[in-house]
């Protein structure tokens, strides 16, 4: 049995170790592990949401409204955009896989900065596309232009804030960059974290509407997984002119949410500010790793996000991670990215001293 | 902006009308429909398996375990197969989704009956390939033989028992079958109804474990949708050998099923006496609407599964599907496949009492 060759270039993807492999493997109790790997929202999910979930628990068997009716009409209230403008995916993930099926075959060019979130890249191959990546592992818009000028693209991938990194591009230098790109490549901005980066810094905000209404090339994604804290319940989705959502549907599997993640993510959109509440913490947090690296000697990268990336220069990051781990600190570990650093999602108050309080320990062995 | 000239030609999928909709345009009040358009397990999700949702919601915002595990082995002890024969979709849906594109492009061909579950055709669409019907809308494998003798085919799509009409293939024809089939053709034994079908008729049952260990070329698909009444929750699989299960992974988007779906499907294997409950009140229902169809003079195709379709001669099939939603009983309309006729599910004692009654009069305006 053979397959269509394209599979032969891809890689999977490795998410974060799970809590349940750590039990099996390395034997730590449940209730002593910190995952800090997957950029979860430490503070749980919304305890009205959460509510939600349990009601329509006896709704299990029954598939969901595909329309979403409910669902896109909260977040067209919420972007000043139309039902028509947004499309649900399973996690903004499936609605990046949309994009690139759409618009990518074996001849086609997919633009994205050299340390970027890995999915682009994944999907991108799966259609045999030729994947051009800046020198640069951060977002510098002259490199994209360079190479867009030279090679041209069918996507660019911009991630604002960029995972696994944590920089963040100003909404006004994408912008003007948008004007330079032609009508028929498609640019993706990617919000997954774009909540955290607007509250730490208003230059960094995306005006959806705006944006996807002056350009007719452009998609917008959020996800319900981050600062929303509905990771598990794989939800985001995308916004866009007519014409590209309308093309994206053509690929969206039916019921592709399932009928409790779309109750959870309409009543999650209800409670803003308990979104902005794990986004004030996060920050406040987040203070406390700079420090921490500071007195450590650890450069880091300034974060819009809810992790940060640590370089641990004088040891292997590797092996630390590994160790971590052993210890019940799942944290991720950036050799695959060519990097000595590990990226930790910003946990809770308790989590981070016991990340510090680890992280000490396996330092000084 | 353009997009892949394939799309041009890709249908989307019309969902059975959800109770939202009904709510929403008939002003029916919800307790007042009736929804049996989408063949859901009628008498809800197993107890055991809704508290475990319920336990679970507080994991909503964790990334479930991509591994799925423990999900694997209690499958892999079901079909005495292993961990490494199998592959969990979002649905079996959304395997159906991952063979094809893992084996074709525009250069491909896709056999199928002519009446069959709609995925099949659309997921061929999206990469160009050429769909090659069966003249009968009914499985007849020697139909089957004589196409793919002229034509070939890189995967044949045999659905047992057949989604929307009803009817089921032996399982030794379809051994034979597979005698006759080249080792490169990827054959796909849908088996979304396969628990009702064996019920009904020990003959209907393929073997697993069998067929997958003696032909490299089949894959199985199950799904917790039907008889494990967990169609809301999403969550299928693909049984096979090694080659094909590795392949099909690299297509595998992380994290397709929700943490609170794999939770839920992980207990629900554990009730299996819940599922045979569940069919055989299915079949003693079923008994109830081929007598009324055989009052009516209505024909019907004998069905191994939970629904079943009825031909309603002297009376437009669209027409009485509408009437029959305004009074909040939702059917399927079956004149899309080309037929007069409305495929119903078998739903409980009282709700198919209601389908009588409405059913009595509207045919009688």
């Amino acid at each position: 049995m053979t397959f269509n060759s394209v599979l032969d270039n891809v890689n999977i993807y490795e998410a974060g170790k799970p809590i349940e492999l750590v039990v099996r493997e390395y034997g730590v109790e449940p209730e002593n592990i910190v995952k800090l790997a997957s950029n979860e929202n430490p503070y749980g999910t919304a305890p009205e949401v959460k509510k939600v979930i349990e009601k329509n628990a006896t709704n299990a068997f029954i598939y969901p409204d595909d329309s979403m009716y409910e669902l896109k009409e909260s977040l067209a209230d919420k972007f000043k955009v139309e039902d028509k403008n947004i499309i649900i995916g399973a996690g903004s993930d499936q609605v990046i896989e949309f994009c690139v099926h759409a618009k990518c075959d074996a001849s086609s060019k997919v633009l994205m900065s050299k340390t970027t979130f890995a999915m682009y890249e994944i999907y991108a191959k799966q259609t045999g596309a030729t994947i051009l990546k800046t020198p640069s592992d951060e977002h510098v818009l002259d490199e994209f232009r360079a190479i867009y000028k030279a090679q041209g693209a069918d996507i660019i991938f911009l991630c604002l804030p960029n995972n696994p990194l944590g920089e963040c591009l100003d909404a006004k230098d994408v912008y003007e960059f948008l004007d330079e790109v032609d009508e028929n490549t498609l640019v993706v901005l990617d919000g997954a974290y774009q909540e955290y980066a607007r509250y730490k810094d208003g230059a960094k905000e995306i005006d959806v509407a705006e944006v996807t209404k002056k350009y007719s090339n452009v998609i917008y994604l959020g996800t319900f997984s981050k600062a929303y804290a509905l990771g598990g319940m794989r939800v985001g989705y995308g916004v866009a002119n007519e014409n590209i959502i309308k093309n994206l549907h053509k690929l969206r599997p039916p019921f592709n949410i399932t009928v409790l993640t779309l109750a959870a993510a309409i009543e999650a959109t209800k409670h803003e500010d308990f979104v902005t509440e794990c986004i004030e913490k996060n920050f406040v947090q987040m203070q406390r790793y700079e420090e921490y690296a500071k007195n450590k000697g650890f450069n880091y990268i300034p974060s819009y996000t809810n992790f940060i990336t640590m370089y641990i220069d004088g040891y292997s990051s590797k092996e630390i991670s590994q160790k971590l781990l052993e210890n019940g600190v799942i944290v991720r570990d950036m050799t695959g990215y060519g990097f000595n650093a590990i990226r930790i999602t910003i946990g809770t108050q308790e989590q981070n001293t016991r990340v510090f309080k680890v992280l000490d320990e396996v330092l000084a062995k």
